[in-house]
């Protein structure tokens, strides 16, 4: 059952030397394992597991725990845990939930180190299952144990022979595969069956992740060497704040893949009945996990192919890409799927094009994509040199082959086989020799003739479908250009927390409220973010010196309460307000309209501010989300966030290039380079905004919300324009 | 070759009678045919398609042309065309470009009908080729023969056991295609062998479309009664217009499929040096062919699996699909699919909630998706229950089953393979008594078990993807709903052109000038559209009066010339006029800017207009596209237009259904249900503004542009504030 597969040819780079820190190893790799809840009856999953145990060859030993019968499949029971003579390092538990919590304890008293429990019915039921699962944690912590699951599908470490799922034809392999779904480890390794380059490492199903998350088995598959991609199906995360932190550790030493269910709210609700998992916003989700550096994939039929891409290859330096086709419509079809994923065509070099001319037919297009126009059809050999002469363009950082290499033979002429499997030991040896992935799309990979399957066991990936070629290539290139980008990359600069500050949120604290706007602004002030000039007026009879301060300037007043969050409805708001007269009789309209807004409001007075010049109106919120922990928000104002959602998320803290990455992204940054004949704004202070309040969040636990609408961006700076800041009550 | 596969159990529906009126029929069902450039040599065409020939039993007879030897494979040779003792229907010409004018003329001689021209070498390879290809045109044309190509990788019709491209294994079935890539043909053919439901029945390569093009082949696959759906991997239309008017016949009776190329500039580009077509813009034709009832597909991958959906049971009646679950992560997977392509999951009726909860495991799912949870595990024949008792229910349209289904025996217990195949036998039969599609995801689809095998026989379709099985219920529902939509829907009604109206276009004409903006603005009211009320000045001694005459509402003003096109860049726009001496002074600035603008501009006065009222901005626009006629356009002013490129196109004329879907499908329409409060926009009356402007452009000829920019859009009707409309010259 543990065959192993051939070892890429791509990828020369050594694995990388890795500490074993994580606890799950010594249970992951056990020497000992008890089945509580073994069984003979052939359907019962503690009757499989020891299948899977025997028939796989495990070397350590195995204590099936069964009070009633004295051997199953030729190995001695015992009545319970106590009675086994030798340590144990992990129980599988076959048993029902109401079980759990007295099985535990056993298992602490024992000194089990990992228990993985089968059994469903706890949080994913409701209330009751809920109280029911907290008291296993609660046991499990007592005595020590840590628990796989509940609701797991189990587990296997391929490499040890520890497989408690009784798969068969599972290959031993590079891919470590973390799935809240066993129908989904199920169907991957059928599919690496039948079309798969290569196996699998360590499978574990993290259920209910009561104990051990996500972020615990992401560190083990790093630290695991037996693992060259950790690839996860997550429907929910639990610790999302440490699962961030464990990916910025291990991507840039080994490819981590996500894909995440519950894209739409029909599949959230799914998945939270599933699971019992919450799903968070998963375009918050997606971004997060980009800015860690992991792969993240849409679809699950992109979920092996992009996890085998990126254990052969590991990584492309870029996003040129040179095609080379012998076909029309595939190299059409291809330029189209590159370009939607956001991939380049390569400008291939006069050199290059010369090279190219000297072999292939004069009717033969040049230019990527190359068309060799049938200078193959008698000749396949042609594609290999092809290949060779694109890898060593500088300007090609990947190689694409497509059409229908490796069936020109049963095409056109049996004797061509011998030209194609030529061609394919060139292209093996070209990967071997070049530092760029080689990627093969032929339509008749479904056939697996020679030369295609020569290719598969040497490494070199050959795809039935130029859409999952084209998404292996961008996971590669994006990976590529993640590692460029993260070679030293530093977060962004702390912020050291001013002493008035921290007063003045104790006094907000004390005073039982949020800050006010003019607070918000001054801690923005205080750190170097520009805020538009404003004055506090506590009565009408400081107005006269206001509207002399700002000497004629048409000004806004909104009125400054702890009691009044909507200052428009409330009649608390005026515009456009020019000179002494204007201000007094809106000072007047103001105090009238919000004591009958709310007879009871704590008015402060008003807040006297010049009208914002005409701008780019832009929005930065801060919010503390349950599963990520404190996320900036950037986008455009108005209808880009209101009827859009056209925002972009990162994690706290950032780096200037995460900055960057936000103004880019967002859908209408165009806006930002000006219509309409107007300049751009100034891109570079608004990425020194959003890293400024991504520090001033971190160093202030005692800010929870941030709400900066507008901000207005000019082309030299940028103005905060209203600012809202809600306070974190638990912190002092 | 030509084995036939099992008919679909899953559509009752007899095929409709159709009326043969292509001209196609006589020579792609051909009794006679020539091979000009036959060959002896088995790596050339004209041998090829001899083999293929004769392997494939064709009934008809086979002239090879070679003057050289005296027979090929048997078969007599005859020294030209000439030399044919009877008729000849078709000619396979297999020789270079340089030969074609001169055979051209010889098939004219000898009556041939139809010419299948391999070689390339023409439009696609600059102006010379062009020149040639216009001569072998009218050549043809003056001979009377049809030619299929230039540049075209041939034809074949399985039923009529012509096959011109020995391409072995192909099934006879139901899927007519028409490909601009052989290698496309190809790579479906290799698909359908190893993964497919039905086969294949006319395949041609249109090539450069010289004389035949896609609108000619789609009416033969209409009328072809071996074709259950006609399929097209198109590159770029040529007559796009008459290719809209045969879908507009076709689809009601037929499912027709298109996959286009060049959706973004790079494919665009590689499409162009393919088959010299134009690719035009990918939005609009997207549009426009879903208009006409076309099915749509984005991805190559998805051709087959839909072609084939869609050619097994046709339609379903609407989005509301029922998904039966083995597990919970597939059904995850499912929803966010479902919900992604735009259908449903249905809700379920009580009665049958309790029909399921009876024969399921209380900890089931009842809300759908259904997930069994584990009762399918030792009686895989609750899922064919499960699957009846939905389809029963009226709020469901299809039923989708996700899981292991046919690896039961192999998961869990051999003994479990009998209540798989009973299972089959009763999904066989549900399908065939229930007229709302089943279809079924595997995981274990790869490994083609007993009851999967059993299912595909019999046509009930099985897929090893959620993803694809998720487009083919897409294309399903929405061939559904527009059968629904489609049946008795009337087209807009005509709009009568007036006598002042021509005499305006053509004193514009004879000016040779396009319509000044008043004359716009009066065609448009004339024909009962909303236009905002407006005066001309063409002295400033008229001011005084029409000011008067708006009774001192705040007024724009904008000049008038046939020169100034724009007219703020001008200096020709004032707003916010309120009084007499406010207009005249407008008035004098107008008139100093414009002159300084351009001396010689031709300025006929002032057009006054009351400032419009604050409302939602809209865009309505006309082009006259080179490909497809003349086509309508829809979308919000600003930035959704300029930036977003949030727009709906439909062909003229259009149905009222039309005209909704385009308010409907823009991202943006969440602002015209009101925004911040604000109260919805009459939809309906936008609605009536897009089918008079669409009837206007059906009245004039003369109109070759329109431009709507702004129209305000209200809760209770709409204003047009601007109007430009170009002039089409070379009508009168």
């Amino acid at each position: 059952m543990t065959q192993t597969t051939a070892t890429s040819v791509q990828t020369s780079e050594a694995q990388p030397k890795v500490v074993r820190k994580s606890p799950l190893h010594d249970f992951l790799a056990p020497e000992s394992i008890a089945i509580v809840g073994a069984s003979a009856d052939p359907t019962k999953r503690g009757y499989k597991a020891m299948v899977g145990l025997i028939k796989g060859h495990y070397a350590g030993r195995i204590y099936p725990i069964n009070p009633k019968v004295p051997e199953i499949l030729g190995v001695p029971t015992f009545p319970s845990l106590d009675d086994i003579p030798g340590p144990v390092d992990l129980a599988l538990i076959c048993t029902p939930a109401a079980t759990l919590p007295g099985l535990m304890a056993e298992c602490g008293r024992k000194g089990v180190k990992g228990a993985v429990i089968l059994a469903a019915g706890f949080r994913e039921t409701g209330p009751e299952g809920a109280k029911l699962e907290q008291q296993i944690l609660d046991a499990a912590r007592a005595g020590g144990v840590r628990i796989i699951g509940p609701n797991t599908s189990g587990m296997f470490n391929l490499h040890q022979r520890v497989n408690l799922l009784d798969l068969s034809n599972v290959k031993a392999g590079d891919i470590g595969f973390i799935s809240q779904s066993g129908n989904m480890l199920l169907s991957l390794v059928l599919e690496a069956e039948h079309n798969g380059h290569v196996g699998f490492s360590t499978y574990v199903g993290p259920g209910n992740q009561t104990d051990i998350g996500f972020n615990d088995y992401l560190r083990y598959l790093g630290e695991d060497p037996n693992t060259r991609v950790a690839t996860l199906y997550v429907e929910g995360f639990r610790d999302g704040q440490r699962f961030l932190q464990a990916a910025r550790e291990i991507t840039p030493v080994k490819p981590v893949v996500v894909y995440k269910s519950g894209a739409t709210e029909l599949g959230k609700k799914a998945a939270s009945s599933h699971t019992g998992a919450l799903a968070g916003s998963y375009a918050m989700t997606v971004d997060l996990l980009k800015q860690v550096g992991v792969s993240v994939v849409h679809h699950s039929d992109e979920i092996l192919p992009v996890a085998e891409g990126l254990a052969l290859m590991q990584k492309a330096n870029g996003k040129r890409v040179a095609v080379i086709a012998d076909g029309g419509g595939q190299a059409t079809i291809t330029s189209d799927r590159l370009s939607e994923a956001g991939l380049e065509l390569a400008e291939l070099s006069e050199a290059t094009r010369k090279r190219l001319a000297s072999i292939l037919f004069a009717q033969a297009s040049l230019a990527n994509p190359v068309d060799v126009a049938g200078t193959s059809d008698a000749n396949p050999e042609v594609l290999s040199q092809c290949m060779e002469i694109v890898a060593e363009d500088d300007s090609v950082d990947a190689v694409f082959l497509v059409g229908m290499f490796g069936g020109y033979h049963t095409r056109f002429a049996e004797s061509l086989l011998g030209g194609e499997m030529r061609a394919a030991e060139a292209m093996i040896e070209l990967a071997k020799r070049i530092d760029k992935p080689l990627l093969i799309y032929s339509l008749y990979a479904p056939v697996k003739p020679p030369a295609l399957r020569r290719l598969h066991e040497a490494g070199v990936p050959v795809y039935a479908s130029i859409e999952y070629a084209v998404k292996v290539l961008q996971a590669l290139g994006e990976r590529g250009l993640y590692l460029r980008n993260q070679h030293g990359r530093p977060l962004q600069e702390g912020v050291a927390p001013s002493e008035d500050m921290q007063a003045m949120f104790a006094r907000a604290n004390n005073e039982g409220r949020d800050l006010y706007e003019f607070e918000a602004k001054t801690l923005l002030r205080t750190h170097g973010i520009a805020v538009a000039e404003e004055r506090i007026a506590h009565h009408a009879d400081e107005l006269g010196e206001i509207a002399a301060a700002f000497g004629g300037l048409p000004l806004a007043m909104k009125v400054v309460s702890r009691d009044i969050l909507h200052k428009s409805d409330a009649g608390g708001v005026k515009l456009n307000l020019v000179g002494e007269a204007a201000l007094r009789t809106a000072y007047d309209q103001i105090m009238t309209s919000c004591r009958a807004y709310d007879a009871n409001a704590d008015i402060r007075g008003v807040l006297v501010t010049p009208m914002a010049k005409k701008g780019t109106e832009i929005i930065v919120g801060v919010v503390r989300d349950p599963i990520f922990g404190p996320v900036l928000m950037f986008g455009l104002g108005g209808i880009f966030v209101e009827i859009l959602e056209d925002v972009a998320f990162r994690a706290i803290p950032l780096s200037r290039e995460d900055a960057r990455g936000m103004v880019e992204q967002i859908k209408g940054r165009k806006i930002l380079d000006g219509v309409r004949g107007e300049p751009p704004v100034d891109r570079e202070a608004l990425v020194d905004l959003l890293l400024k309040v991504s520090g001033i969040v971190s160093a202030y636990p005692q800010l929870s919300e941030l709400d900066l609408n507008p901000v207005i961006a000019y082309p030299d700076g940028y103005a905060v324009v209203d600012a809202r800041i809600i306070t974190n009550r638990s912190v002092l």
